[in-house]
């Protein structure tokens, strides 16, 4: 095309679309006019190598987009590494060439290895909009991934990213499927199993509708925007790291599909496992422990799902080459004392120093955790739970997790939000179960994660038998509007805490 | 909520989204603070008793939006009926009442008239984002909305917008499932039907993805945009009307999922009947026509797909007590020489003045379908055909239709846009076939339908021998721009003449 009709400037809008690439161009554009380009949703946008997909909005009545120009979203400015005025191409995008392979799957047919690979392409490149990736999700609900397509699709989304090599010898990690507020257990898992010799070069996430994701934790204690050569050279001197993965590019379609999968929140056996085994695949482990809280308010709900799901992570990890065992435990309530960033790193301080206070559960847990994975590698006979209490214990994991934290850039101590009001029980009783969902908003109402500091501390646990009137937790925020709104939330419908009359 | 902090003064973005409402907020603003918004792609706007959900752009880096305020797409402002520096509400979305419903479809569960119910009044009051209606639409594709489903979401689509009485008598109707470039037999079927004494208010669609729809169409030759007072105006005095059904709130639903239908462009018996029937029953039709071209570039691709759409057709159309027929007819190519608004106008002007070269195609069809309308009434005795063809031939339809566009507010002839040029054959043959997608597609770039002269007229039809370099159709444009935009795409692929090399 020479006739220069279909390029146009672009300037950066300045708009934060979630990383949905979107263009905006006036109605009067004469760009917008020629090309239909009103009508159309979807417009492909080209800046030398790069071509994205991105979502048109017309602009009708402002002035801050001079004329015969295009603004760009920051996801379509950064994917396009446009320079403010560069003249861009714009043009009807053509159908992504894993339509066909969607189509398929959402008629009810199958999708073979190269049909997840295509699918898979197309989300790294930005050709699929979000309504494609929202049809192809739910084409993949519940069941309707099978084995094999399961075993493609992680195959697929491993392939489409960066792979950490570790060399020879086994590389340990575990994974916790989640729903579980305060379920922290990774970071001393990290600094056991470190220092009783093995490499485990933990990638984590933020959080992205919980309280509170292991990054966010972690990130109270030490840096965790690491990239894979710093993360290396942690791996290298202690052993172990706890990092934060969104940056290393292992299994991008991953972020990009949980983008969409999230506020849909339909579950998928198929998708969760291609997600956790994906990224561990690319992170280079070999052997894996799944922590699977299973509860009401968790997300596995019973023992007939967690029997389903462990049944495909055992089945996709032997196909990808994995060691993998599933670790089932209690999911009826929040672990530990703290939700939130700072409340979570203080439990998980006083765990690793022995106070004489530090959360029982959460401790328990981490050290069945860590025990499974050293029992992960076959020359510790099993006796990986008794190994990794003598390291607790000693103190000797205590140290590896300040040594780990100094090499990813120096250790700091948690700090918690300066207002706080405790919320009361209305009537006394015993505890019989917390609802994780519910606490969780409180926690996020209150601030958390944003506000590293803030979140829920909880006073008591199931089991406990407390009076009416007596403090059950404490909200933590920066300020008093965010902890009043947190307030509001937790005293307008039925409180998270179940309390049973009996004695 | 008293203290305040949830609340924002709102004013206009100035940006279209095309029907999607959008809110954009500061990324220092408080309440994207404190409530955790910058996480979320949903937002709950509420202003007096109106209450939207609008996907959230946090602006980062533009001067445009003053700070603590809240700017409102063109969708969000108009639902809410908002006025600049109103103060909204803003709060986290609970999850529509419906997700439960949609939830059950995506697991492959089924609906009833409940949950229909539920999902088409979440749809109406725009509390569904277009990731939920995404995966509503891929849960009901191909088959997998089974009959009393398809009953049942229709009846839920009729009943969730107005509905037109027309009190005791037939009303008569026809439909085109589409797909077939210039098949503009509607008003030529109005004009006969209302001249042979019967009722037959048409309320047609403009085009989302295709040159021209009925509505453009007869824009060129009357105005469209009438309220429901004035179209039953138009048919109390004259019989017949063909009006924009856009505008008259019949169905809302369905405008509502068209515009992400379209998009993903994924075939579903179900919603396709939902979609027709629901307006119809809407519209007060007590009998129906539908035209059905099938072919491989059409709508309905093969005479298995037509079977079973008309099974489907006929079976819904009985429980919402519509009598209807369906024609099936050839849909190999596209009808009549003109494509695009003003040359499909030129057209149907052409038949109802009995010229002597008028498309003969289109002519007969109009009379085909003009016959089984009136064959839908048992009183004509399966002569339609004979009694429609007296009265075009007669000149009392053409007199008919110049009278409803005098009552729709004035005829006016059509005007063909002043640039065009010629594609010619490469290879001598006869043709065998026509890409009604392609062809579809050169009179879109040349800027059918937004620019009602522009489109593509036809100089050949399958079955005509032609030689080399002989001119196949003449595109028309507005500008010089536009002319060569459709040029250059019309030479870049395979012809959409199919030639054969056969005597």
């Amino acid at each position: 095309m020479t006739d220069g009709h279909h390029v146009l400037p672009v300037i950066r809008a300045g708009i934060d679309t979630y990383r949905q690439p979107v263009v905006y161009m006036r109605e009067d554009c004469h760009l917008c006019r020629a090309e239909g380009f009103s009508v159309l949703t979807q417009v492909r946008i080209s800046l030398g190598e790069r071509s994205i997909i991105a979502a048109l909005n017309v602009v009708t009545g402002a002035d801050w987009l001079p004329p015969e120009t295009a603004a760009l979203s920051d996801a379509a400015w950064n994917l396009l590494g446009a320079s403010a005025g560069e003249i861009a191409m714009f043009s009807h995008p053509e159908p992504p060439a894993s339509a066909s392979a969607i189509r398929t799957k959402v008629y009810g047919g199958r999708i073979d290895d190269e049909a997840c690979r295509m699918i898979v392409g197309d989300i790294v490149a930005r050709r699929l909009s979000d309504l494609d990736l929202a049809a192809f999700i739910t084409a993949c609900a519940g069941d309707r991934l099978d084995l094999a397509e399961t075993i493609a699709l992680t195959r697929a989304m491993q392939g489409a990213g960066k792979t950490i090599d570790w060399g020879q010898g086994l590389v340990l990690d575990k994974h916790c499927v989640g729903g579980l507020p305060g379920n922290r257990t990774t970071p001393i898992v990290v600094a056991i199993v470190a220092a009783a010799g093995y490499r485990i070069p933990k990638t984590s996430s933020r959080a992205i509708t919980s309280p509170a994701g292991t990054a966010d934790t972690m990130e109270v204690l030490a840096p965790v925007a690491l990239d894979i050569a710093a993360m290396r050279r942690v791996v290298e001197s202690e052993g172990g790291c706890i990092v934060w993965g969104g940056g290393l590019d292992l299994s991008p379609a991953d972020d990009l599909l949980i983008r969409v999968e999230r506020p849909l929140d339909f579950d998928s056996d198929g998708q969760l496992v291609a997600s956790i085994l994906s990224k561990k695949a690319a992170a280079g482990s070999t052997h894996v422990l799944i922590d699977m809280p299973v509860g009401p308010t968790a997300k596995v709900r019973n023992s007939e799902a967690a029997k389903a799901l462990t049944e495909r992570l055992l089945a996709v990890s032997q196909a990808v080459d994995i060691g993998l065992r599933v670790a089932v435990s209690d999911g009826s309530a929040p672990v530990g004392r703290g939700i939130g960033p700072a409340l979570e790193a203080q439990d998980v301080l006083a765990v690793l120093r022995r106070d004489f206070d530090a959360p029982f559960d959460l401790r328990e847990r981490a050290l069945d955790l860590a025990g499974a994975v050293l029992n992960l590698a076959q020359a510790n006979h099993g006796h990986g739970r008794d190994i990794a209490r003598e390291i607790l214990e000693s103190g000797a994991a205590e140290a590896k997790f300040l040594a780990i934290c100094e090499a990813q850039g120096g250790f700091r101590e948690p700090k918690i939000a300066p207002h706080h009001a405790s919320e009361v029980a209305a009537v006394g009783g015993r505890i019989t179960a917390i609802d994780n969902r519910r606490i969780a908003k409180i926690a996020k109402l209150a601030g958390a994660p944003g506000r590293k500091g803030a979140g829920v501390l909880l006073f008591t646990k199931p089991g406990d038998r407390i009076e009416a009137g007596q403090p059950l937790y404490e909200i933590y925020a920066e300020t008093r509007g965010e902890l009043s709104w947190a307030q509001d939330y937790a005293r307008s419908g039925a409180s998270p805490f179940q309390i049973g009359d009996t004695p």
